[in-house]
């Protein structure tokens, strides 16, 4: 019996976040009777006035949003993050004495804030019109150079749809920066790292070509971006858009980079929303280089950024990262050759302006 | 200004794992405006016709189960492990020619198996009587030995509540043994062995102790075993038990900790269902030393159980892992000493008992 990738269970390693994945490609035929998620078709209009980041609405804090027309930043009111917080000392943590190296803490300081991608209470990435994609883009980018000179890590995400936590369909991402390199970019810079020491290339550019050159895990390609679902995608439909060309951070991008990265983020969130026609959640985010006033060398690192949507089946059926997951090892059924190819079949055009 | 850990957001170090979490206490304010869950609360039948695990009832794959009056193990009818899987080659994996490092993959083989706790449909691990639940720690123990032999890991775990991804209210847990050691136990593996080698002892015994002694995150004590809320937990109410004595693997405990066990684990569990008045929902697993024919010494590994649940605020708003937590690292709102103390708090009899 010689071996099939879609058929015998396999592990897969992440080069990127430095660990392995659990391929069971044979469980997808298992029937599903468990929790069925509500999937959002809603309709909605293009001003809510209950909406507390529609424009001129009022914010729980009492603030009032200006009549916006683009996109907006405001600082988050419930933030994770503060800038001038005191650091933990013994007595402040509370941790019992002469327990060496079982209680440590350190300083988290940062700051965090609310992107409205626009003020259109009813779009998504997908279906705002290109100028208004392109200027989502631009305050990235813009937010990205601000924070950076600051802050050690600028962590530009978008949580989308209420499965993936997000208490309001109005479009909007986050921001949260902070003072030091949370765990799973610190991994992502050590594994870059060495990679371009013992390779003498980027990680992430050996990877794009690669890809491209392969054809079987891209989503979506254009003359400067590629989107692909990852060899060791965790997720059922994760994804991974990478620039084809050599950028550290967002505010380094061209104009027509920037241009041709509106398109790729247009193409990708469609295909998505397609895929089980509703409004297709994830979580996304940018992992540029570690900036701010001390940042070292970041040659080694691509920018880049993840797309972990939970749907595995149906707009009504997820996958849960629990149990096995959580206690051992991230696990998938569907093989990400698979994936990549339910995407690869869907339309451009959103099926709502079909 | 000096430190103060219910108001200041910080990092804490978790030793076992080797990772951060952020710890933002002020966010406890936070108004939460999003997605709701049905809390567990309903009355079921003792046996349920309709349910694949019951007793005496047809599972999907036309097999009858017996009439079983105890605990009840079968192999799990759609297995992400399989003994019998050839190993990938470079042929079958599809990886594209040229591209040493960044499609790596390797075998996994192994089994998969499922644990009725009771035949009962109607009662959780709090509801079980002693002797029920002291049946349920004796089949783990028996199933660690049995499937020890043969494999390096054995991941015994449950998954309670639809929120948990679990499809069956019946109560039961899941065991999957492979022949490689998954990521999280591998990390635990080497902090643990580390640890014994720098310090002279194993590090969950000495956390037990420390934990003990200070009282501020135990939840349940008893001559043998400990839960607490360890100082980096992620999930809100996250529990470690942990045994006092030394103990690598469930199979090597003595009869009366198994008794011990089963009633720290009947005060645990009450004081979850009491917390918010519901089945509160978890996925729960035990992590005993690497095992199999070639298990190398296990001198540096303590035994212990995590507990993961998703519960927040109330029986209908939980915590979600997304964003910031998928992309950069876990955050957390309460501190873990609170989570401690509202545990504490709790009656230790059961409120349907009551
Ligand atoms: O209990 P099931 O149906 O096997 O499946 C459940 O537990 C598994 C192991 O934790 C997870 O991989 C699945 O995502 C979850 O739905
Ligand atoms: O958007 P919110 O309300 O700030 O919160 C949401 O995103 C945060 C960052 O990913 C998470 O920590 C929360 O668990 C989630 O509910």
């Amino acid at each position: 019996m010689s071996f099939d990738r879609n058929r015998h269970s396999h592990r897969r390693y992440n080069p990127l976040a430095g660990r392995w994945v659990l391929v069971s490609p044979q469980r997808s035929l298992r029937p599903w009777q468990g929790q069925t998620e509500s999937p959002d078709t809603a309709l909605r209009p293009s001003h809510d006035p209950s909406c507390y980041l529609c424009a001129g609405n009022t914010r729980i804090n009492g603030e009032q949003n200006p009549d916006y027309t683009g996109t907006f930043v405001f600082d988050n009111d419930f933030a994770a993050l503060m800038a001038d917080v005191p650091a933990p000392d013994a007595a402040g943590t509370g941790a019992p004495e002469g327990a060496d190296g079982l209680f440590e803490a350190m300083p988290a300081r940062g700051t965090s804030r609310v992107i409205c991608f626009s003020p259109d209470h009813s779009r998504s990435l997908p279906e705002l019109d290109e100028a208004a994609l392109r200027q989502v883009v631009q305050t990235w980018c813009d937010q990205s150079e601000e924070l950076g000179r600051q802050w050690r890590w600028v962590q530009v995400f978008e949580n989308k749809g209420a499965m993936m936590g997000c208490s309001n369909p109005h479009p909007h991402g986050q921001i949260w920066a902070c003072d030091f390199l949370p765990e799973l970019p610190n991994r992502e810079d050590q594994q870059q790292r060495d990679w371009l020491a013992t390779r003498g290339e980027p990680m992430l550019l050996a990877l794009a070509r690669a890809e491209a050159a392969s054809g079987e895990r891209v989503v979506v390609q254009n003359d400067d971006w590629l989107a692909i679902v990852p060899y060791w995608a965790e997720w059922p439909f994760e994804t991974l858009l990478l620039p084809r060309f050599p950028v550290q951070r967002l505010e380094q991008m061209t104009e027509s980079q920037r241009a041709r990265l509106a398109d790729a983020l247009r193409e990708l969130t469609t295909r998505y929303d397609n895929l089980f026609q509703c409004s297709f959640p994830y979580s996304m985010g940018w992992h540029g280089a570690p900036s701010g006033p001390d940042a070292p060398d970041g040659a080694h690192w691509q920018l880049h950024a993840h797309f972990h949507p939970p749907l595995l089946r149906s707009a009504t059926v997820r996958k849960f990262m629990v149990g096995f997951e959580l206690l051992a090892e991230s696990q998938r059924d569907l093989t990400p050759e698979q994936a990549a190819a339910r995407l690869r079949e869907q339309s451009t055009v959103h099926y709502r302006q079909r």
